[in-house]
């Protein structure tokens, strides 16, 4: 058996941590771009994050991973499952899907079921990675270096909120609500501004410059690689108490209140900045009614300006050759004088 | 279930809505480009207006959505059921077919059926998204990024209202007729002249700048997003009276007159903004008819220039490295003094 | 069914129609290649022309659509069939093949037939769309965009009068003498010299700028549109007498008499131009034959500099990105200066 | 039945002619490659020259065309046939093959017979054209637009006098012994000098500038095409003379003698010339073997000469962007001054 | 049977020896990418080490190599087996892979078993080379040519000490954890930084300057060429001890003690050499622990820096166009300054 | 039956004639690489010498070739039949191989014999050319045109002494122990310096320029083509004298004396010629003693500089864009000076 190194257990990158944990409780956010240099923990922290998470409840057998307490979006199978009155069971699955390096798009959207079709020639549908993100985390290492192509499918699915395959004279439609965790090194490459703006949130990760904090790194580090088990047995009661405040902001969400001034706040603050369309605003909004919920106190000036910071980093206006800019705080000054 | 958000809430942005609107009343327009930066809800209103329309009537069972009510125009199958009297019985189908991101030709075009020419060594047709959309709307998002020789094959279709496929060894032909709806991020490349030109009618989306607007859509959105359900059944009189507006003004189109000084006019305007060869000219007195059967009012002046503005910003020549232009009524200006 | 718009019915464009004219009295002229700016009507042309022309008489069930009066041309299948004293039956078949954008090799070639190949185990040769094109027009639109290649078979197979198909272990042989039409932009790409120089005529058209003939065209087709069956019926005659026109002027061919005064006039017209070669010449010569046959009356200066003027432009030597000139009249009086 | 234009018919190009005529008397110069503008009839003359010769006497049934008289080369099939003391029979074939544009490797080199290694498990070995060609003529019209790989197989081949086939676990080797006849215009590209070195001869065409023989080229191009039979025919005798001159010439040939000072008088031209290796010294010597053997009298000074002219145009040093330069002569006067 | 090199008779390139070294006693460095100058002994520096090793002990007959005494760790098949009570011996494997060249990535990954999958319709995984290497070395030579690709999943592999293959509907997870050695001659491209940086330790290895030493290098080959049995025989229980030092070292890892003011140092280096990320600071502990578990005496300012000089010369940042720098102490003493 | 042209006979090039002696004496030397403009006989030099030496002894119906002498060299099945105490018998063949134009990385390596393995189940390695080149010669012409992959395969080869596949689930090694011999025209592109390095020997050939060098080389050529058998025979005795004292030379090999001031030359001239690494020493050595064998005389000065003569032109470092430069003992003297 192998061990996750804890999330709590990460030193400094509180920006990271916040837009993930964000992320996860409103999918509707529509993910995070995690953006920073090599050997900053990038991959670690979604694992890490995915394991304090509790299993989704799914039902049984279900290749979709359908919420049993959601029956009007349930796929067919377990629809005429449950019209036959046949047992629908309850389990649980680990809510992180990685996409391995080099996965088709057959294996991400899923394909005919060939076995079947030669041997018994059905037309069955083999449901791919993002039925198995569904209602999880789907993480995407290296998201500028995969093909446009399947970036433009998994951004289509997560805005859907589902996945539509029409191939091989299949057409089918299952749900695809998960939360997109991307990360990148912008040295290698960057997206393009098309697909950069459908990412809800976007960070940017550096190496740690405190000598101590380096030092706190490294030592937790030497700690977990030397007694993996007994490390995590020492984060575990943390964990799961972080775990348990996510699912309590995740319900929290729909009783969060806004007014027209927030409103008001955020359009003029993506006016000042220079925010193409209406998705920064939007998501500026969503991001603040999340932050809302996890701190358990209503929308300030100050949700608004923090939400700005997470929302709205890659949507602001370049100039040719110029890369993203993270000052969002300092721009808004700027802006304002 | 999931629901669309309606046509109707959709803030400002009217150029566009009367484009689709008109493109729809007269599949014979040659569909419209809508072209934009990212965010401007190009493709919520693509699916907001195919609600708002009336399922067509097509005989049940008909893979290429035949007009019970056209029966010259109906294809073999079609006609060989009624000759054999078997009923011919009529549905009603969405009128939406959305070209999905990495569509095959195969897939646009209809192929083979594989399965039964192995199994029964029959060459059965199995049509394809050409002949789903038939009578309907087409939608291919970012056309611009589509492979040339797909949107030469859509255009050709849409232009003859028919589908004609040569492949390993069929040779089909079956009723197209659909109105193509494109839309396109001119900052991610843009077409070819020759394809441009082929469309209809063009617009340009950008984000709003009225903050008060802005607001008005994001406290939209968030209605929508809160209650999708009550939020549809609040627009739903009004979506349906449009509807019906539509339709009507569908049926008035054979009888709107056109005088040679209307020709006149739209010559002279093609003429003046340097428009090359003559489906300028043509498309602007077509698209005035359908402005005017909208409208319920007679071609005048005013009518002409509007639809102008529509049909001409993408065939005006352009110099070298010059983006397209929307200015037409400031041009046309321009030209008269 | 669906209708053509009359031939006689376009307005303007003469050059390309007697073009037009010309190739299809005589197919030994080596096809037209029609250069021009996007909507100027030049598929509808060939299209129209098409329309107006007798089906050819053709031996029924022949893939290769021999002459049944042509015994000693027949293909291997009709000439067992008639040594078998078996019936063989005339029919007629539209004149017509249009190249479908993204034909393959195949397709147009022939191919083997893989349902019986593995079927049966016998190669039969399927026969493509030289074959079907086999006494009758060929039209190839945006024939600078299609593969070098395929454009190299195809005037192969233009001037041989016989496609000559060496693949998959087969060798087959059969005739193909077609009239070859090729449209093409020159805005999107020229043809490689050598494939330039195998096109017999070349001619270009331009948008009209005389406002009442763009009135007349948009007249025209909005008549066409709305009433296609009545408009069709209001040319008809006329187009009827035009293409009797054409089928006498192809019988007087072989009875045109040209001498050594008309053949020097021909070569001192080249030599003057820059034409390389012996095509130029002798094309100037047949040309002139075929409107000597088409107007009924002796060769004369002007039928060679007509004649010059549709087979030369083409083929004038030109300076590094130059475009083809049309201006052949205009270039003969400078050289003769 | 088609008829080809008889060589002798030709306006001009003396060259060209006696190049042809001299490649054919002796297959061991290696070929001919014959570069020129468009419209130069290269393709009617070698076809032109292959139907005046003899077919040549072959094996009946022998895919390799074996020759009767020459035992010891025999291939397998025939020398098991002969020691079988089954009967030997002998037929003639036409001695022109032509490859097809788009010839693959397969269909050149041969291939396994896929039915025979699929249905009887047998390798069996397909010839491809390089057998069809032994002992006649191999005609690659645009050599130069040929993948340069299988330009070096052609080569190869016609070099060793045989093909060498190693593919797919079989091991095949064959006698293909051919005429080499290459054409290209170079304006579309040149050959790699590695394989311009490979070629025997090298003729440039160029259209004629005498207005009379053009004046006869067309007159005769007509007369031809207005009936060929009879045009042929008026010129059997003089072709069926010319076949048996050609015939009696390679018979002479290894009669031939050559002195000393005929080989230095072709080193100091290759030296003066500036011509890398020894390929041009040998083909310049075996190029006046032929011509005496053509002509019936003895080498002399001028013999060496008129073999350099067509030997060593391609061999010859060039500057950077230089042409092939086919002034021999010229270039001799000016190294001896 | 041929005879390896041994390991203690390369002349010179001490500090690629003891990189090679301290990477095979700690797997968990994460390998070494020796860098290089044609001709400097690179392969043959790792087959020799691999030859002093004691092959691993593994179970008998697993596919993937696991340990006996490491039960917790099995593969599925292993521990089946050992539930039901099946024999379950030891063996002792060959510890290092090469990876050939043109390897493709089903070869290295593992794939569908096709033979079982068609003729018995089971998925059975076929390992791959990183189940071959697990435990042991995987040698990849001009690892900078290697596609992107490839070298990532490999290098994904070495960090996760697993292979997780998702492909042709087979989800595989197993361990893979081996000691990956690279190597490379810049001259030949570079490897990209992302890569560059997930490699543990990096030297560079250049040909000898002293004529002894070169001279030495010589004799030693001759001697082993002419003799190799002997020659191997004569360094025998020299490379025997070497073995046994290296697995007390191994054994001693866990117990090396590491102070805060150790990693102070290390971190302190690591920005003063702008190392980007934490791998950096990282690697430079763990080599100092395997460094002091080699040579047996605890860590001291001396043991950080040999272990930076390893650690650290392809994680410094560098100008664009400069190439890896290796003076790690130089630059110490100039930031000192 | 044809013939070779014999080596003796071959005018001039002593050079490549050494090297090429030498690299059969000594398979150990790596091979040569034989560079040159085009038509200097290179080819020509290697089958003529492939020619005069013994076929090689081998076991009756072995497909790697083994050696009836070298029992522990064995390959499996030999290894098998001897054991089972089948008999073993010995055969001779023909000791060259040339790489075909065109040879896959398949028929190179060796592959799955497919029909085995399709029609029985079985997977049965079907060796390749490395294993039909075992103890012979392998000959690349063109070198420098292959895909580098395939070269690099070659090299590896060569310097291994084996082949070692691993492919399509096969994992095969088997003896290909060679003389390698490429030729190249360096007009035609540069091999990589890392493969130019792991070519033993290397040498430039030219043409002659002495007059009555060529003419010779006319009057062998024109004297071996008009009669092959009796010039083959007018040469067999000297040849045979030649092939006797190559396998005496190479019977001496093992007993030639090397001596520290000769070991100390060489190393001193590689350090003043700048080559890199210590092939070139080594490679400087070996030659001086495969030099020593050939002239049955000790190792002196002139010997070592012989040999460097041919070991070192492709080893010395070169400024950009400079060429391979071969005079190595004017380099020298330059050096010394």
């Amino acid at each position: 058996m192998s061990y996750n190194y804890p999330f709590l257990a990460l030193v400094g990158q509180e920006k990271m941590k916040i837009a993930l944990i964000l992320a996860v409780i409103n999918p509707a956010l529509g993910g995070v771009l995690i953006r920073g240099e090599k050997g900053t923990a990038k991959s670690t922290a979604v694992r890490a994050l995915a394991e304090l998470l509790p299993g989704q409840k799914i039902i049984e057998g279900c290749k979709f991973g359908c919420d049993p307490l959601e029956r009007e979006k349930w796929c067919d199978e377990c629809r005429e499952k449950y019209e036959a009155t046949e047992p629908v069971e309850v389990t649980r699955r680990r809510p992180l899907v990685e996409l391995p390096i080099g996965a088709t798009e057959d294996r991400l959207l899923g394909s005919l079921n060939l076995e079947r079709a030669m041997v018994k020639g059905e037309s069955v549908f083999e449901p791919g990675l993002l039925a198995a993100a569904n209602r999880g985390l789907l993480y995407v290492d290296e998201v500028n270096l995969l093909d446009d192509f399947l970036v433009d499918v998994i951004l289509d699915a997560a805005a859907m909120g589902q996945n539509f395959v029409e191939r091989e004279g299949m057409s089918v439609t299952h749900p695809a609500l998960f939360t997109l965790v991307g990360t990148m090194n912008p040295e290698e490459g960057e997206l393009r501004p098309q697909l950069l703006d459908r990412f809800g949130l976007c960070v940017e990760v550096k190496g740690l410059l405190n000598p101590d904090q380096r030092i706190e790194v490294i030592n937790q580090r030497l700690q977990f690689e030397k007694d993996p088990k007994g490390f995590v047995e020492k984060w575990a009661a943390e964990e799961k108490r972080l775990g348990l405040r996510i699912e309590k902001a995740s319900g929290r969400l729909d009783s969060v209140e806004v007014d027209d001034s927030a409103l008001g706040r955020a359009v003029d603050i993506c006016l000042k900045l220079g925010v193409d369309g209406h998705r920064g605003d939007l998501t500026v909004i969503k991001t603040a009614l999340t932050l809302s919920a996890w701190e358990g106190k209503p929308i300030d000036e100050e949700t608004i300006i923090a939400a700005a910071e997470l929302a709205l980093p890659h949507r602001m206006r370049r100039k040719p050759f110029q890369d993203v800019d993270f000052n969002v705080r300092e721009r808004l000054l700027v802006a304002s004088e």
